[in-house]
């Protein structure tokens, strides 16, 4: 299959995240999006293509208007008051509060993120529509007659809501590229979520919606981020109702009862009938994710694609997370050519 | 008038907060108490006592439960998973979230906090504690007939509201105090609240009751802190309609436009005929705070003391902020002055 990657994806670089009141070293780091690509060359996956560049359409399809402004103009705002410094929150909206535009940056960005680990630099917005344009240009190949694609993007996208962003996520590409399908005529997607961590964003912008089923494996967020949100009670509301299906699983978690849960998830996307699926592809599953509590083995990775070629779906996969450097490339890579010698 | 002081606000000490980005020296230091008790002492205002213990009841009378037994346990959760480090927020909840328990200290103090400027420490709550008992104190004496006292709390609380907490505050000491005289008789209870930056926490508690009135005069939240909440339209609900009166003013507010709030303020309050007053008093409004944008000078003080004590009530002042370190203590003791000299 195609691989779309871009180099942009660099412009979003730190050195370190805050954890445990103070600087730790990073983690989501631009390394990782370059393991991903020489492995992708070094396995012979396909070509590796530049995306073209959308408008901001599809990312207004899915995204609240006003977020994305600020998205959008941030950084300048944010050095016009406070230096070219990283746009780090230092406050955010209490419980009851509104939702008043100040003319604060500082508050402007508390209103939005929803953690520590996402700041806004001078490329974040670029290097974030760089992500979105591979997801749509794989949306794109896969509507044009491709079986399949790999949008190899980075910053990740499933932590990021209708109107949030955090968990160093910006823009939902997977959710993007869901919605792009759906405008291009398919009647029901389906969006699959294998990161260690809830889709918490895709979660939360489709909940409402009958039209495309949201499935998560992930930590318990008893547990692990995002906490908040990702229990197995939340099925859905409204038009959603019975179309959002989180499938929690425990610190320590094997392959053994991974398997289980995605052969529960791929039943119900099976019984849901969609024409197109969005993997959002994280393999932070991995027993060596310096920041995950599941034992996934390499070996495991092509078994995972191979069930999901089994679908029978024209599929989008989404890179998402995956911090274990050495491991990374090759666990992606895996799985994606156990789904394409499942799809022959 | 009496002073109440507890030598235990020192526990709550942090060298730096964080800021654009970064860490910055910090605003909320032991040393502002200190200074504001030697200017008491200079100035004769008259005896400073130790507040006597009081438990838990007053606190949950105005705060959640939960919230109290989070706060409560708080550092020992932390540090049995993060170490004896500063237990500083790294995420909080995104919007649309529920409030399911969760097993991570990080994740429980993401819920319960709104900015990286309060870090629980080993002594937060002991400090936080010993604040309530100066204002309950305070409440105490002027149930037993004195006509005034001051509550000279550290940290401050007037932004810590029913379930969160931030802005230096972790307990509300002036809301308890309220609700403390409620609770010892007094029919109706009004709030006024002079410091520089809305009393969010207070507006949060009283909102929804009839029986307690608050007055914010404050830098308009289009502005500055807490940017959120503090806008004049906020006038309360249910029984509470119609008791909350907020006074936002602009950066660059001298002495004429902040007289005229006070005297619409106090107007308010002379309606509403309480029983008993409390006054947040910080003095972040002096023309020289570092982290604030009005423009009054010392000598106001004194002649907003005595537009208070023209209401003729009795009266509870409790310190809230003001960080201009060498004019800290003159302001506050100044402004008790001009208030004991117009009551006579
Ligand atoms: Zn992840
Ligand atoms: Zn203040």
């Amino acid at each position: 299959m195609k691989t779309i990657f871009s180099d942009k994806h660099a412009l979003q670089s730190v050195e370190r995240e805050f954890y445990r009141g103070g600087w730790v070293e990073a983690f989501e780091i631009p390394r990782r999006a370059e393991l991903v690509l020489a492995a992708v060359t070094r396995a012979g996956l396909g070509p590796v293509m530049a995306p073209r560049p959308f408008d901001l359409g599809p990312v207004l399809a899915v995204h609240d208007a006003a977020f994305v402004r600020f998205l959008e103009g941030a950084w300048e705002s944010w050095v016009a008051e406070m230096g070219p410094v990283p746009a780090y929150p230092n406050l955010w909206p209490p419980r009851r509060s509104r939702t008043i535009p100040t003319v604060r940056p500082g508050a402007e960005l508390g209103r939005y993120v929803v953690d520590m680990s996402s700041p806004i630099l001078a490329g974040t917005w670029e290097a974030a529509r760089a992500g979105v344009d591979c997801a749509l240009t794989g949306v794109a190949l896969i509507d044009a007659g491709e079986p399949a694609a790999f949008a190899l993007c980075r910053p990740p996208g499933h932590h990021a809501g209708r109107d949030y962003f955090g968990g160093y996520c910006f823009l939902n590409n997977a959710a993007i590229a869901a919605q792009q399908f759906r405008s291009l005529g398919a009647e029901r997607v389906a969006v699959l979520d294998i990161d260690y961590h809830h889709g918490n964003g895709t979660q939360d912008i489709f909940y409402d919606r009958g039209d495309v089923l949201t499935v998560s494996i992930h930590a318990d967020p008893v547990q692990d981020y995002p906490y908040y949100v990702g229990f197995a009670d939340e099925t859905g509301e409204g038009q959603g109702a019975g179309a959002n299906l989180n499938l929690p699983l425990p610190w320590g978690a094997d392959f053994a009862s991974y398997r289980r849960a995605l052969a529960e998830g791929l039943g119900r996307i099976r019984a849901f009938a969609p024409d197109r699926l969005v993997v959002s592809l994280g393999v932070d599953t991995f027993t060596d994710d310096p920041i995950s509590h599941f034992r996934l083995e390499s070996g495991d990775y092509p078994r995972i694609g191979a069930m999901i070629a089994a679908l029978g779906l024209p599929t989008l996969f989404v890179l998402e997370g995956g911090y274990a450097i050495e491991a990374i490339g090759e666990n992606v890579v895996q799985l994606l050519k156990g789904y394409e010698a499942e799809r022959g």
